[in-house]
C-alpha cells in the first residue's frame, strides 16, 4: 500500500497558484514556494515535479476554478446582467497594490511566446471566452435583455478584445473612475 | 579630463532593451545583457548601475522610440489612414515565434504592478497614446477622412482599452485572420 501523501495536493497547488498568479513564474523563487505551499524541498520534487511542472499543475488549478466561475457568472438568467458582472468583477479588482489581473493573460505576456504548453493554453482560454460570450448574448437577445441586434460572435470579439486592457490596466493601478468609464462604454456596445 | 567611454551608451541602451523587451526583466539574467551588449561586468557596472537601473534606462529609450514613432504615424495628412496604420503594425507582427508585443504593456503585467517607477512610466503611455488618438481624431473629424461624430475623446480610450488585447494576443500567438477581423471590426468605430 501506498504511503497516504501527508498533504493535500489540491490545497498545495492553490497555494502555489497564488504566488504564482501575484508575482509570475520567473520572479517566483523556489523557497516562496516552499513557504507558502509548507512543504520540503523534496516533497515538491517528489509530488509536482520541478518549478516549471508545479508552475503549469497550478495555471490548471487556475483555469479550472475561472472556468467555473465565469460559467456561473455567465449562466444567470439576465445576460446583460450577467455579462456587466463578468467584467465589473475585474475593474472592481483595482485600488490595491496587491492586483493581479488575470493569469492567463499575465501569462499571454510571460511564457507564452517561449513555452508552447502556456501558449496553448492561453490561445484556449481565449476561445473559451469568446464561446460563453457568444452564447450568453444569443441567450440575452432570445430573451431580450440585449437589445443589440448584431452578431452575437463579432459582439463576443469585441468583448474578448477588450478584456486584456480592462485586465492590464487593472494591474498596472489605472485609476477606477478611467476604468468605469472604459468599461461602461464597451457595455453600451449590446444595448 | 574624464576617460572618454568606449563604448556608444545608446547603442548599448538599444542592445539592453531589446533582451529585456523578448525575455522580460525577470528572465533576463546578467550573463545575457554582458553578451547582448559586448560589455564587461564592471563596464555595465560603471555605465549603467545594476540591472534594475540598466532596465529602467532601457524602458525609457524604447518609450521615447515609441513616442518618436507614434508621432510619425499619427502625424500623417489622412487621420484614418494614420490611425489604421498605427494598429496594423501591432497585428501585422504575429506570425513569428519571436513576437514580442508592446515593452510598455509587457510591464503593465510584469513590473508595474510591484515597482511604482515602472508603474508610472506605463500609466503614463497609456495617457500618451490617449492624448495622441484623440488629437488625431480631432484632425479626421475637421477634414472629413474620420465620418464618425462621437466625441474624439471617447473613440480614442475605446481605442486605447483595445490597444493591450491586440499586443497581448499578438504576443501570444493568436492566429493572423482573426487579429486581423478584430481590427477591422474596431476601426469600424472610426466610420
Amino acid at each position: 500500500m501506498a504511503r497516504p501523501q501527508e498533504f493535500d495536493t489540491n490545497e498545495a497547488l492553490h497555494q502555489a497558484m497564488d504566488v504564482f498568479w501575484q508575482k509570475g513564474y520567473e520572479a517566483t523563487s523556489l523557497s516562496d514556494l516552499l513557504k507558502a505551499m509548507g512543504l520540503s524541498k523534496s516533497s515538491l520534487y517528489a509530488a509536482f515535479g520541478g518549478k516549471r511542472d508545479l508552475f503549469v499543475a497550478a495555471f490548471d488549478a487556475y483555469r479550472k476554478d475561472r472556468v467555473v466561475e465565469m460559467r456561473q457568472i455567465l449562466g444567470q438568467p439576465n445576460a446583460r446582467e450577467a455579462i456587466t458582472q463578468f467584467f465589473r468583477k475585474i475593474v472592481n479588482d483595482t485600488g490595491n497594490a496587491s492586483s493581479r489581473g488575470c493569469m492567463s493573460i499575465n501569462q499571454a505576456v510571460e511564457m507564452a511566446p517561449r513555452d508552447p504548453e502556456v501558449r496553448s493554453r492561453v490561445l484556449e482560454d481565449f476561445q473559451l471566452m469568446e464561446d460563453a460570450l457568444t452564447a450568453t448574448i444569443e441567450h440575452g437577445q432570445s430573451n431580450g435583455s440585449i437589445t443589440s441586434n448584431e452578431d452575437p460572435r463579432q459582439l463576443a470579439c469585441a468583448l474578448v478584445l477588450a478584456f486584456p486592457g480592462l485586465q492590464v490596466m487593472t494591474r498596472a493601478g489605472a485609476d477606477q473612475k478611467r476604468l468605469d468609464e472604459a468599461l461602461n462604454r464597451l457595455l453600451a456596445s449590446l444595448d
